[in-house]
């Protein structure tokens, strides 16, 4: 019963398979091997985009730095949610890798960001004058770090108020497939007026690898020094993308999507049906936010359970706790239904 | 013919076999995971520093610039080679890291660094007096840039400058194996004196892997945020132990980077047999410079020879051309010799 | 009728003065002057501190910057108010000087920081967690960018707070002196618990010096050496320390803070008989935040009155809008008078 | 006798004069102020750059700094002399300004760029090769650190070299006004092919300020929000224009220095004819560097001399010691015959 997060699950068998292919004989270092050719085009096909510039990395908080850095000036602001992944998770990785930026948090509902709270938030940024910080790119997470998935409408109006004030915008995509197999759109559809993306694949199967992909081709090269100079450039770069490769063959990623969503939405049905379970936000993809008794808490984990309870385990046992439940794709029907027995009582 | 580096080679197969194992179910994210623990407790033995800290990152660079980091103020000099690492192939990344740190180059014949240089570089780094740089860590490389290995005596007199200055001591170790194996030493032996160390993986025989050891546990958690702020904590952090945990089992780093000596060594007794080549530094461990008529580099590339020429391949081809050729765990002898009687001629 | 800023007024005639006489012969450089011994042992003994350092730079923003880099990690929060003039009006500068570490904003009714939600803030920073930024400075201005001024008690209880948790307190004092003198307490009183204080001088009669007070002697060497990388410290510091000593002789900064905030007073007093004018924040000392209607923003311009109307002019004339106005030393009754009679109508 | 520095001396009257005539009455901050679009426009005319754009700043390293960042990505190297002033006396401002960009240093013989060694330098920076820093501007002092003053074809070599490569070139003028004195030129001939000049004030009879004068105007509002976060840009600006107006006026900077540069030669002449005397740098403007014994230097101290002994006063009388004479626009010819009478002996 693992649902403490889609990163302590196992790689894809396929992409071990790609990986072990990979190590056969010599192969050019630094992202020259043929492979990455391969990743490349293949990423420019799904999005549609013949332009865009591809670039490997193993971590999320890398890709959305080094992004991000190539997008922001040192005195001006990203904008993002109040509980984006650069806010709350990653110590501070954009503020160093972009020179002292500074996030500006914009309210958002279920970590959706607010239209008007973002309109109002960036015309409040006085431009031009030198006493504040200026007006930088906004970043925008889905699936969100609540769970929820922006519907395309949501996007194209955050999106279009960037565009409204010539400001860029940044995708931290950690889950991005989770969130496309929960709109049933194209890859395209997702990253319109989107000028930079991080497309996870190390939460949905991969051993960690995270593809930057750069669709204003002007930010490449300093994305490559950035890249280099945060250390982030591998020499044995093949590992990399044999796994990425793997990952797009035969839509694994989406195939993997779809299955840490369908365990998600079969939690989240049996969790509708427990009276004492309370969402938090609505479960749109893989990640579930709900509160219950305490000592279901503690029941579930004596069971071997594992999730993020996220409060203390101490007090009165009916006091209701918050969860945070996510699948990945190699969550099983089984388990669930183990888990949803156990709370069930 | 593979001789253009040890980051170009393939994974060691006992290696690849802990990546598959590793791969059996969850494990817990960030390091937390068991094979860490046992990580941890080989090194500390393996070094003899019982109190040691040790983290895993997965570039030679992340390892170095984070540590630096962490001994350097950015207003203090890193004494350095003036061919190391950190000054011509890293992009500048430890100066990020440390926030605008600088490098303090010093005179190294045949990239080892020359002590009374050292001391005098340091000496005339006034102290205490505000419009100067102040002084800061040594680092030391080895097996180093040239592919000399610094003697144990030689390591301890650049040591013992940097104590008496009470400055700390950054050992690049990306050939640490390599360097070792030269000299016949143990571990401890090695990083006498020294405060933290890169212990590489990557070119010998790892997919990515670099330990960052901490020998003073002060540095310890300013690492670890330093580690994460960089973006380089790996979630699944379990396929960076488990490589590492293979590298330290029955000795497989010592062995590989036997191997790897062997192979150079029996590459420099052919090239000392053939005229036309001369040695530009003396090859201690798996690295080889030397130069040789252009028209050779021309006949070898090919007959499909991988090397680095450090020069045009433009011009009269009796000139002589500088060439740099590693090699790694897996480098065969029969290579070598048809390497060798091609060159012959 | 200059009620737009006390930036905007004329230097002291006894501060132009001490500078004149600054300006005979020679003088050692870079603070060595005599001059800057006597400033010391003078601030040592106005604030009953006699192991405080004490350090002159030209600009608020310089000594905020430089103070706060050196009590902050670049991992950490800074806890300021939500309209803090370094959130507001430095351009990033402590970003800057503190590589990248983050501001944290705190609720603060009437710019005064609200003790429990203070508390909150901190509370919730998890600490010892990588993942995101950890606990940093409290940095508190008096008066407020709003005007208010905050009681002897609410100081104690918010530094009691940084204390609770072990977080040095940094004070924004560009306009010390006026909120010393509305508190009619001892300086010693207003820097309890704080560890290191913005002086100002530059809205009180100064051409632009402000000290940098040191109480914990820890962070002296520091701030020299982030001081001069700034380029902050003055070759002809002199004309610093004559400004400082001027503004320290004879109480000077403090008769020139209560004719700022007696002037204010008057403004107030007025104010406050005019029915249409309605006051945004509690006006403790030399600032005053009130709306009145448009149309008399638009005459009191025309009459030659100078103040920041804080919205836009176009409009209906009858509709409110917000207006700051700034009493410096050199505000006269007269014009004050005026001012109040033409807004009265 | 002192020849400790030219910021040891007094402002010039007329400085004085001017700032206390700036005191009058109100005046728009933050260089909004009428005396800075005076300034602005001598600057202009002066350097016969109608496009120039112009901004003050309190100190050289402050202008260097801002104006070589604006110029100089982090990745990227700044050629300059190995005894720079931003090398040797900054506290690597510049590295911190441009978050972690690093110098790269050209042998300058007497501290005049070698046009070989900048084009050898430039030439072994691998351009478009990710693993080393990258090729940034060239920054020129003149005067130089050393007392010598480039010709007009040396800097048009030096220049020529920068635009081959198209790279920007930074001018560190705190001494101007000497080296163009010394060299008899006009001021638009002195920057030929410069794109960034810190126009320098503060040595030549300013209390402390120092141009920005940017010829690239698309530099200009970066240099804007770099100089606020910096801390640099003065509230009560009126007092940077004021004393800049003054200098430009009637020609008091050009005056200045050629009363300097003359009290320079007439110390140079004498020490010409004393035999233990030996230069150390043709002295071409205002700075001396030579060599007398020990003993010497010893009496003139005792009599009251003030300059700078660079080396050891312990040891034997008659060994040579090196040192530093500067002469301001105040220094007397009385003096300097004293000064060379008690040397003479």
């Amino acid at each position: 019963m693992h649902f403490a997060s889609d990163n302590s699950g196992p790689a894809h068998p396929q992409v071990m398979e790609a990986l072990a292919s990979a190590n056969e004989g010599y192969a050019m270092p630094y992202g020259k091997e043929a492979a990455m050719d391969r990743v490349r085009d293949q990423i420019r096909k799904i999005f549609e985009a013949p332009q865009a510039e591809v670039y490997l990395v193993a971590t999320g908080t890398a890709a959305n730095s080094a992004l991000l850095a190539c997008m922001t000036k040192p005195w001006q602001l990203i904008y993002c949610s109040d509980v984006a992944h650069i806010e709350e998770d990653e110590c501070g990785a954009p503020d160093f890798f972009a020179n002292g930026a500074r996030l500006a948090l914009v309210d958002a509902p279920d970590a959706l960001i607010d239209p008007d709270a973002l309109r109002a938030r960036i015309a409040r940024t006085e431009q031009g004058v030198v006493h504040g910080m200026q007006r930088g790119p906004l970043s925008i997470t889905t699936v969100t770090e609540r769970g929820t998935v922006y519907s395309l409408d949501h996007l194209a109006q955050l999106t279009g108020i960037a565009q409204e004030f010539g400001l860029p915008v940044h995708m931290d995509g950690a889950r991005f497939a989770n969130a496309m197999a929960a709109l049933g759109c194209t890859p395209a559809e997702m990253v319109q007026g989107v000028d930079a993306l991080s497309f996870g694949g190390t939460k949905n199967g991969l051993l960690g690898v995270e593809a930057a992909v750069i669709f204003d081709p002007d930010l490449a090269w300093e994305f490559e020094l950035r890249r280099k100079r945060g250390g982030h450039l591998f020499s044995k770069h093949r590992y990399l993308s044999a796994q990425m490769e793997a990952y797009l063959t035969d839509d694994l990623w989406l195939h993997s999507a779809r299955m840490a969503n369908a365990a998600a939405a079969r939690l989240a049905g049996g969790l509708q049906q427990i009276d004492k379970v309370e969402f938090l936000h609505p479960p749109h993809a893989n990640i579930i936010y709900a509160k219950f008794p305490r000592a279901d808490h503690l029941r579930l984990i004596e069971a071997g359970a594992q999730f993020y309870s996220l409060g203390s385990l101490d007090g009165p046992g009916e006091e209701p706790v918050r969860a945070r439940l996510v699948c990945d794709w190699s969550a099983t029907a089984e388990n669930t239904d183990r888990f949803l027995e156990i709370l069930h009582g």
